[in-house]
């Protein structure tokens, strides 16, 4: 899975029949440092997940085995909103001390 | 998913029987600042996208996930035309603008 | 899908039993200007192509949507001769006109 | 499947419910020099893997292939702790030198 | 598929168990000049390929299209030890004059 920074929405009404419902966030990828990485996603969230936090995103078949998105032409999902990440002991990332 | 431009056309009559009747268009990948990168595919598609439509790509196992495509030897596909794309609160773009 | 040029053959006499029969072509892709991109793939070929043809390249699971092919590891396949490329109805190819 | 080194954790309590129990490793991919790449992947653990460890981790629809991970939406898994590994006979990492 | 020449050995005791008895080679990718590329694959191997070979990898879910492979958690193998290369009908690597 990839760590990535909410950063937007994609909103379409001409779609797939199947993707009605269905929230699409844009999302950018964060590398090992904590910094932006210039690559983004167009995910699906079922998590409920807001403007700027930290997600988890899972790409290819795995982000369909959601309930209800088994059948969905999706290959990108928001699978979890990120607490903390911690490298070598150091924290890199703490959503309470984003919102403190 | 990722957000792409339409750009033109791919034609075969020589081909997998099972791709028959499946339109082929050539897309563009687009970044989050709205610019066309240097990337392409091409994508099947059942929605129906125009020329210069921003549209939504699924790739992998996610692009047989379509009526009809469950079988099929496609690995990308049209997923959603694009009505409007958000970055942090921003209109990056709207199909109505393009067209006024 | 990409768009490939076949550019050449690869032979194997000791492999999985049940690549036996299968043609391999050595395929260079092709960007959305024409060119020969620093990037190839060797794909299984059902469809009959030729050396200089231009061709359609599905890969992943996608590769195994194909008569017979369903249980083989192939991850990259031929699925189509392309006719013509259209970007922006500019005529990118035609096959007729490469054979003039 | 890539060599990578464990470098750390990522903690998140609002997840998709079939993660819950799944330990979430930070892991940063090894060239074939042993040199650490500028690339990182979080991946499931079930294997129990520690920090500064080289690890085997699969992804893509193979990352599920574990016992009691069929359904979850990982794209990432370490499936191996590596003891060695040797280049052109010449012994690039072995675990035991490293705890010495 | 991709070309790579078998370069070395990765050796792991504590796996994930339906890897046992799976010989795990580290290959390295060849471009289409014959030239050695800095990426590597750790890849299963069940056609008996030796140090310094040409291979075959397939990856993704194709790499455990192999009999006894279905459930395990590999996603790159070893499917053919190649015989020789052909490049715009000039031989670009033959098995026999390696070994002559």
């Amino acid at each position: 899975m990839q760590i990535a920074k909410v950063r937007g929405t994609v909103v379409s009404t001409h779609k797939e029949p199947t993707l009605r419902g269905v929230k699409l966030l844009l999302v950018q990828f964060i590398d090992e440092e904590g910094q932006l990485l210039p690559k983004y996603e167009v995910a699906g969230d079922q998590v409920g997940a807001g403007l700027d936090e930290w997600v988890l995103i899972s790409r290819g078949s795995a982000a369909r085995q959601m309930e209800g998105s088994e059948k969905r032409p999706i290959d990108a999902m928001v699978v979890a909103i990120i607490d903390t990440v911690n490298v070598e002991n150091r924290l890199l990332y703490s959503k309470k001390e984003q919102y403190r």
